[in-house]
Parts: C-alpha cells; structure tokens; sequence
C-alpha cells in the first residue's frame, strides 16, 4: 500500500495512530482488518488508563467485571491479529504537507496518509506519597467509574471546582458520609453550591476549606485516612478512599504548531465522523472534545474513526 | 424512586429503554450501577441483531473473537447484576406531556421521568428460500462486519444503490470474484459507477441486470450457490457467500406522532449528547441518525446517554 515509486525515507504509512489506549486499538482492530496498513506509537503504557485500572465493572461484555490489564492485553491481541504494528515512540510534532500528515516520531520524520489521535486524557494528581501506590485501590479520579465500589463506606473528595462539588453529590448515593477537602474556596456554580447545601444540612458531606492534602496512608494496605494541613494546623481525615478532581490533562501538547483546533481545557474538536479541523487528521477517545472518559465510549468513537478514515482513504485514492 | 404520593396507576419510572440490545444494555448497566432504577422493553430478542449474529470478530476486548450468544448473555447477565429490569413489551406509542414521558406498552400506558430510543434498525431482506436459514452462516447484510471472512472466495453482492456499489468495491479487498445482481438499473451516484467500472475492467466484478434472486442453495450447509430469474430466465450464480444491500428499515414507526424528529430515512436525530428534539428522550445505537451499525459504536453510544439522562434527571430534580 505503500507508494511504490519512492526511496525509503519517501514512504508515505496508510495511517498512524498516536496512542495505543482502548480507542487506537479498537480503530487498529477495523482498519487492520479491512487490510489498511497501521502502526500506532505509544509513549507509555499499551492499553493507556484502562491497562493500569484494577478492576473495570461497566465494561459492556464481561458481566463479572474485567481486570484492566486483561482487557488491554485482549485488545492488543485482537489488533496484533489482524497485523496492527504497534512501536513505542513519542510524538513531538504533526503538520499537514500538500496531501500528507507529517509526524516527528522520536525526533524521525514519519509520514501518512491519514492520522488518528488517540493520546488520551490524564487526571491531575495530587502528587504526595500514597497517590500512586493505591492508584484504583483506594485512590480514585472517577465517579462513574468506581463510585459503586464504595457502598456504605466514608469517602475523602478533594476539589473545588464544578466537577468536584458534581462528583461529590453523585458519590452520596452510595457512601455514608463524604468529607470534601477545598484548597481555598469553592469555584463551583451558584447552583452546584446551592444543592451541595442541602447535603451538608443533611449531614452527609462536610466541606473543610484551606485544607492541602499531604500524604495518602493506608494501614494492612487498605487506604485508611488522609492526611493534610489546614491554616499551618496538621488534620487527618478516617476514610475509605479519596476521589481527586482537580482537573483534566489532555495529551495534546504536540497539536500546538498543528493547526489542530482544540477547545478552552486543550481537548481536540472534531465534527461528528470525528475529524478534526485539520483534513485526513481524526480524533477519538479521552482526547476528544466532549468525551465522557469511559472506556465503552473511547471504543465506540475508535470503530467510528475508523470508518470515517477508511472512507477518507477511498476518496483519496479516487481522486 | 417512585413518586411515593402517587396511586400505582401513577407510578412514574425514572428511565425506560426501548429496545435490549448491545445500546440499550449498555446504558442499563451505567444507569443502574448508579442506583437509578431502568426497564427495558423489548419486543423480539434481548441483544438485538448481536444475539443471532454467529461469530463477531470486531467487539473488542474479545481478542479470538465471541458468539453473539455469549456477547449477548454476558451484557445481559451484566446489566441484571447491577438491577436492570429487562421486559417483554412492544411499544406502539411515545409523547411527552408536561414532565414526563407516555408510553404505550403492550396498550398499556407507562409513564417515564427519562426514555432512551434504542431500538435498532434491521437490514431489509430479500424475503427468499435459505436466506433466514444461513443467515450469518453465508448470507450477511454488513460488509464492515462479515467481508474479512470471505478472504479469497467469491461473493454474490445483491443491490444497486449507493451502498451496494460501495461495499461490492470494499469487498473485492477480499474476495476473488464478485457478481453484483441489480434488480432493474444501477441507482447509485456517478462516481461509485464510475469506479465501480474499473472492478468491472479488472474482471473483479460482474454487473448483472435484471436479476432478481429467487433462493440460496447450500449443499452440505455451506450456501454454494444463489438461483434467480433474469428476463424470464433462469440463472444462478456459484458462491461462497451473499452480501445483500438493499436498505435499512429502522424500528421507528412508533415514533410517528412523537414529535420526535427522524431524518429522511427514518433515523431519529440526535445532538452530541443524544438527546432527541424531545426534551427527557434520547437515542442511541442503530436506531440514530449518523450509526455506524457496528456493536462497539453502539455500545459506546450507550454509556454516553446513559451519562447524559444522568443529568438529565439531576437537573430534574434540582428543579
């Protein structure tokens, strides 16, 4: 598939797929399949947040829950079988030149014909001890992923913001009680404020300001308490876990100099074949403007993508 | 959750799906894991079109591939796990009046805070001798879904719409020979027959006029071969396989007094956040205007809604 006609360094790739999470090899797994030439770059982890999440209950198809680094290895079989090649490698750069996508892969050039990005979003952490160590056991940055494992239990909620006032609301269905710690003051909405009063007045969350959490303890490795400063003062909070949300990270630092749009937080538009506003260049997953940071959604966008890819690859080769 | 001062003829649901296939159980499975209480109704086959499909290769998370069997039990074993309320019931009407969704199920009138359209579409048939009895087993309706295994075989491809044209030239990235049955002239676009023309140089594809197939023969269960009539005559052509493209019927009759707005296919619109033009009704999977008709996009359409009457109903309920 390759242009048969030019030197090595002239190969143009059918399509690169920047990240190798749940959406890049959903689309590897279809294009592949139809036979289009792949290869995905992945700078750390094949299988992106899911590969490192301990146990994924919502998953659609394994009705007893699925370790992450199950599902990982099964969708990187799945797109190995039907040929994927799948490197590691950091992409730095990407720009549209005539009819081609243009890539810095470890500082190499790579080009293709079509490009999907897929590099996903990460959850701003804390960054004090615990944090890592009890990531997905104890440690939590989504609701709707994980607040079902904390039925009957007290949780810790850190932030702020609209999300982590929503987060914390939502977390109530199911805990017995929330303390939320607040760094300074609350940025969420007059509404959002307004309702979490009414939980408060109920007793079942109780907003501490000016509190820094410090570290994340655990006894018999179970996270047990969290602990941190409030106005120079030590405090500690008992809990069962902590939920942080703090915000969003999109992998998009490389999109800069692309003429890739994104939104206001950095998440790259797409219409809704999920192009984005650079031709032959899609997006789908975490990284997406509007995503829902499921697992079950990054899929699903990975099988659209690659319809809409090998439908813009036909109409190239018609052209 | 039921509104407690109310008589049970009263009893207003918090969500009803319409439809339990890979979407609708999806988005059971997210809705009720977060104690929102669901029902869902369906009229022919829990799983829709994914149970009776033999083998899918293309759901990820199963790298050898799944039964649609098993993908079906599993999504609704999952969905029952976290108390989804799965029904038989057809519904033959929907409107919203004030708040709150009517339903007609069965003639009986259900009414529902939130409603979810997942009702899928089915592939119009050719209504002839064998094509039930091999369905998915030699006679298939998605290209996407089924052409990978028919590498190196020949293929019958019946249609002469725009979708025919396009999956016949798709298909032959596999196949050896395809011979392509038009019921009268070919109806699709200038370009498709155009490039349909090059398949035809090749000797890639055979265009037959005026063939209407009258049954699919197997011989020791494996489809060999797809009789017909063409200007008063009998014809047949040997095959590994038939690929019949000859539209979409999408299960939305029922929505005809709605008010819910459908394209001019009778797809129901949909924003990015799937809701319909009817405020507390949202769509997903197959049944919506843009689907891919692939399980995994269906699947992922599913956590998105089911995200989205989330809010929904937070919002109600806030007011």
């Amino acid at each position: 598939m390759t242009n048969k006609g030019a030197t090595m360094s002239e190969e143009i790739k059918e399509v690169v797929m920047i990240g190798a999470g749940p959406s890049a090899l959903t689309a590897a797994i279809y294009t592949t399949r139809e036979d289009i030439d792949t290869t995905l770059y992945e700078k750390a982890t094949i299988g992106g947040l899911a590969a490192i999440t301990d146990q994924i209950d919502n998953y659609p198809g394994f009705a007893e829950g699925v370790s992450g680094m199950t599902l990982a290895s099964q969708l990187q079989t799945q797109a190995e079988r039907f040929g994927a090649h799948i490197d590691f490698g950091d992409i730095t750069d990407l720009k549209r030149v005539d009819d081609v996508v243009e890539l810095l892969v470890d500082n190499k050039p790579v080009r293709a014909k079509a490009v999907l990005i897929a590099t996903g979003s990460d959850y701003k952490k804390l960054g004090i001890p615990g944090e890592v160590e009890y990531y997905g056991r104890g440690v939590h940055y989504c609701a709707t992923c994980d607040g079902a494992f904390y039925r009957e239990k007290r949780l810790v909620v850190v932030g702020g913001g609209n999300s982590a006032v929503q987060e914390a609301i939502f977390l109530t269905r199911y805990t017995t009680h929330i303390d939320l710690l607040v760094r300074s003051t609350l940025k969420a909405s007059d509404v959002l404020q307004r309702e979490l009063q009414k939980f408060v007045e109920e007793g079942k969350i109780s907003v501490h300001y000016g509190v820094v959490p410090t570290a994340i303890v655990a006894e018999d490795t179970k996270v047990s308490r969290v602990d941190g400063v409030q106005n120079g003062e030590s405090v500690s909070y008992e809990t069962d876990g902590i939920f942080v949300f703090i915000g969003l990270k999109p992998n998009t630092d490389f999109l800069k100099e692309s003429g890739v749009e994104l939104d206001d937080v950095g998440l790259v538009k797409t219409d809704t074949t999920l192009a984005t506003s650079v031709p032959g260049v899609f997006a789908s997953g975490d990284v997406r403007s509007g995503a829902t940071m499921q697992i079950a959604s990054a899929v699903g966008e990975g099988a659209t993508a690659a319809l809409a890819i090998r439908e813009y690859l036909e109409t190239l080769h018609r052209a």
